[in-house]
């Protein structure tokens, strides 16, 4: 059976979607569809100009023998500027105020569509980036986390504040906490980490920045590389920053919990 | 500007893609591309016939001026069987064994291509059934939890064993566990599941039921209901075990720490 052009359109367009950042070969297509090399090319070239128009991504065209084409998430300015503006409106909601100047996100942090638009921001800013892994820290990251590795094809591990019989034998480093100061353990299942590994660390909030800076330290002792750090919201007023080099969509400005007012400014996402 | 057929197949196959049982009217169609919706239901019915014959989901139409399309994800027998085969093989790797009849999964649970799928498989055998909201306990579930709940456009709600300021105040339970036989806790954040609420608990393994069961008692102090339970991973070998209505994909059949055998077979999957 041949399959029509719209045919190929539809089932090409989810399976690039599924398959993003991975080279797929002409041939694979034009044996999956019994269609010649040239009608894929003319598909694809149709499907390339729909995906950069529309804000879906980018289509990469390999040339030569062992060419294709790989799918790339691309988020344009104009998708990412309205949503980044919405995340801040929701966030500046007084009653998400918690003691200590925390916010309630977990509401937010569990709506997939929000979850999936992040993980687009992020797996779009890094693009260009080489990452083998996403890296988080249980328990209110992982969604994010997931989010972002599938977007970018790539494995998540969840680093544990506490050791279970399910993750094998660990690795754990103790770091301080960088607002409160104190001692804090975390640590990763051995086998969960290649050496060399190019990792990208996420997470949904960062303060001072104990947190990643203890994840930093633990792919030193995997001798894994940091390719980047991206949080959902930073909150700006820390006196001492731990982490120099991050991305972020929304930034904690100020927070008087007396009067329950929170200030919520954009991250430093569009100064890349 | 008009668009042509092909971009629009394209876009579209995007757009319900992202938006799974979402109820999308011809009109919104019509307008994104400026186009009668004799076309747009030219464009559907390709659409249908393509995902249907793809095995990638179904388009439900819904007559009337209310009316509209819902995709739904629809996982055929030819795509989930070589798909649990292949989890089986993985499971049944000897290196995975751990102290006390355990599985080491981070890997798989870490795998978006993976996790992805049997999100798939999940919301496809659950798409019938009304869920308002999709729980997991934290840590290892979650990433399934969530690849389910993007699937049936819903949020995820995370129990977790200890309590954190993030969460603002709690309801708490104590169950008791049905392999150890202890007494613990597991807490939800009360702001994050409404009273009436339809629920999908999800895990990545269940040994007697102890963990499951404590989230359905749980469910009762929200005065939410439980619409369905599924796990990737089920033990067999349990002397009694405490919830009796569950899907799974993988079993445990036998496990023999000292010969470092693992049996595993197919889950009740296809007995539903």
């Amino acid at each position: 059976m041949k399959f029509r052009r719209s045919e190929r359109l539809i089932d090409m367009t989810n399976y690039l979607l599924e398959h993003p950042r991975q080279l797929v070969s002409l041939t694979f297509f034009s044996e999956r569809y019994k269609s010649a090399k040239s009608s894929i090319s003319e598909d694809l070239a149709i499907i390339k100009e729909t995906f950069e128009q529309r804000g879906i991504g980018t289509l990469q065209t390999v040339p030569g023998a062992a060419g294709g084409v790989k799918f790339q998430i691309k988020v344009t300015d104009e998708e990412a500027k309205p949503f980044i503006t919405e995340l801040c409106e929701q966030m500046a909601s007084p009653d998400r105020l918690l003691p200590g100047g925390y916010l309630f996100m977990t509401d937010i942090l569990g709506d997939p569509s929000i979850v999936k638009r992040v993980g687009r921001l992020f797996a779009s800013a890094f693009a260009e980036t080489q990452i083998d892994v996403v890296m988080t820290v249980a328990t209110k990251g992982i969604s994010l986390a997931y989010a972002v590795a599938s977007y970018l094809n790539v494995p998540v591990v969840i680093v544990r504040r506490d050791s279970k019989v399910t993750e094998g034998s660990t690795v754990s480093i103790n770091y301080v906490s960088g607002s409160t100061k104190r001692i804090q353990t975390m640590l990763l299942s051995k086998r969960s980490l290649a050496e060399g590994s190019k990792v990208l660390i996420v997470d949904d909030f960062m303060k001072a920045g104990g947190t990643v800076n203890g994840m930093v330290s633990l792919l030193e002792e995997f001798k894994a590389h940091v390719a980047g750090i991206a949080v959902l919201v930073e909150a700006e007023k820390t006196e001492e920053r731990l982490v120099d080099e991050y991305l972020s969509l929304v930034r904690l400005s100020d927070v008087d919990e007396k009067e329950k007012k929170i200030k919520v400014s954009e991250g430093n996402y569009f100064n890349k």
